[in-house]
């Protein structure tokens, strides 16, 4: 078998200014080394991996964000010759392992890089004739079943058919840290993959309800490791915070409807001052615009008064199905949907309408603020 | 032709609680009803149209928020003789017109409400076995080339073929008002897109920078126009603001590389004051995290800070490709990239790690207030 190296190629760095764009780099590269053990190297915009295992590298870059496409290729000196051979072993290997057969037509793509004394047109010609005289496959330029990719880069050039889709995104750390509000639910994973997607490092901090839930972190727990595998290059901290003290006073001294706004304003407002702590700039929740009762603009209004910080919400303007495909997608949703009971603290009829000074009002009233000072105080750091 | 009627299916109104399933489905038929003329009724969680003009209809439908798939169908009595004699009809038509042939494997699926002497796998055969006598096509189950519906609602049986994607979303105006600021650029448009789908009425303020930019109005125009078409059941008022003055003030009296930040601060904060004015509760923008120098954590913390109502960033965990292909999707992409000669404020090297107390002080020290109540008093309503 041809010996593999993999190409890989990064979106939106490559538009950034050279000193922004370095620093992505490097910071993409460093993380690849962490679960990546082989030889790297950049050059003109592209990293080159050769891998001690191609199986195992390939599925390690599927995980890696900022990464848009990867290719597994074959590489020789940029002559006409060593091209041929190239081409023409590496046919050989599909046509024999069924990827390629003579009955699918294809087409050449050539991309060239540097001076050389043909055009990319003259060397896709070329090509395809190698491939014709393996194969003798139909060329069809505009919808070929297979295509081969030729890439002239200076005097090396590089062979390869395929293209892996990667996650896309920033590389992980280049856009500082994030505290992500993170339940069993289906929501707000998603929110916090796609806020490490556009390079976040986050601190996951979720909220144990007990007695209103069954206060098992095992869920919590599958969830991070499941995140965590995203997380190729940052820690991804997980705090979890006690609060069922504060609800249970939410439930007997504010009005029954309330117990959703105030629990969620809290949350925020907890969250905050875990950030101040951790040096995070924002928070990041799965609110989606009216897809439950607590997620009216009204509520989203009053529940985020009391927080000086952005919240971001990444998932605002998707609907449920779309959040679930990336759920899907990921391998979120899957834990998402194992049965936890549900909360019982949120009441028959929550508010849908939230009145901010009878929010604030009843906050001060409850002396919410004291509840969740105890609650910091009570913080467990469940992953490091 | 056999005269169809259209079934429209909307989606998460279906899990929402009778009294805001009642409302939403209410909303939606009034918004339809705003563009459609025709017939319509609502039964058993389905719309269906009765069109004057098929290809109009559906044309329309196309542009309606809420809605998330519909189809073209025929309808008859719930018996085995009138569905056999529709169902020949249904398919000599397609045959005819060439969506279906003979060499075409195909499926039936069967979907049943009410009570009937016959199960839904019974009704399944029966339907195979009409137009296996007519096309002696294959059947195929699991994956067929050609798929018929056949969908039993109590006396009623419908029969159709396509299932046409809607926008999905909730219906426009049930999720009340927002402030959506827009630029002529490819993010805001799309940010605004999507806040609608997800039910909001919008209002529009667009920020003329003069003597900065052109100060020609004529790609926002056109950008409010494409954006009106889904807009279907509310109206999308267009408000400019005179920008300049402050740009200039900011650029004569603050460091240069804060220009960008004061600016995006400012827009919050009068967005804000309109948001007061029009009953809006929150703002709308298409921040994406780290995609220019502007949408850093720091930046986005700096700028929100003078603001007390929730910004909405739908596009903040997005990757320009992503927003991209939602803009080509829609329609507004192609106008996004029209030239217009961009921002003459904007410094080289703007600001990408703003610190807040200097932003904070900053503002104070122009007085931006000030200047901000001026260009909310010689605001502009383009479009009502």
């Amino acid at each position: 078998m041809l010996e593999k190296l993999i190409i890989v190629r990064y979106g939106e760095i490559g538009v950034k200014s050279p000193k922004v764009r370095g620093r992505f780099e490097r910071r993409l590269i460093e993380n690849i080394k962490t679960v990546i053990g082989d030889k790297i190297e950049i050059k003109q915009g592209r990293i080159f991996i050769y891998p001690q295992d191609l199986n195992k590298t390939l599925e390690s870059l599927q995980k890696i964000v900022g990464i848009v496409s990867f290719s597994p290729a074959v590489v020789t000196h940029t002559d006409h010759d060593s091209i041929k051979e190239l081409i023409e072993a590496y046919i050989t290997e599909l046509v024999t392992d069924g990827s390629f057969s003579s009955k699918d037509s294809f087409a050449v793509r050539c991309r060239r890089v540097g001076n050389h004394d043909f055009t990319s047109q003259e060397m896709a010609a070329y090509a395809g004739s190698v491939v014709h005289g393996i194969t003798e496959s139909k060329v069809n330029l505009s919808n070929p079943d297979f295509k081969l990719f030729v890439e002239v880069r200076g005097d090396k050039t590089y062979v390869y058919h395929e293209k892996i889709q990667g996650l896309g995104g920033l590389p992980l750390g280049t856009q500082g840290k994030v505290i992500a509000l993170v339940s069993g639910g289906i929501d707000s994973p998603v929110a916090t993959f796609l806020m490490m997607k556009r390079g976040c490092s986050v601190t996951m901090v979720n909220f144990n309800n007990h007695p209103f839930t069954s206060g098992s972190s095992e869920k919590i727990l599958k969830m991070h490791k499941k995140l965590k595998e995203y997380s190729v290059g940052s820690k991804l901290k997980l705090y979890q915070v006690d609060y069922g003290e504060y609800l249970q006073k939410c439930k007997e001294e504010a009005p029954e409807r309330m117990t959703c706004v105030l629990c969620k304003s809290g949350m925020y407002q907890i969250a905050e001052k875990i950030a101040r702590k951790e040096g995070a700039l924002a928070i990041v929740d799965g609110s989606s615009l009216g897809q439950v009762a607590s997620q009216t603009l009204p509520n989203i209004l009053a529940t985020r008064y009391s927080t000086s910080m952005p919240v971001l919400s990444p998932l605002i303007g998707l609907d449920k199905v779309e959040i679930e495909n990336i759920g899907k997608k990921i391998g979120t949703f899957d834990i998402s949907i194992l049965p936890d009971g549900g909360c019982s603290a949120a009441p028959k009829h929550p508010e849908t309408n939230a009145v901010l000074p009878l929010v604030l009002e009843t906050l001060e009233k409850i002396d919410a603020e004291n509840e969740f000072d105890k609650a910091i105080d009570g913080i467990k750091l469940l992953k490091k």
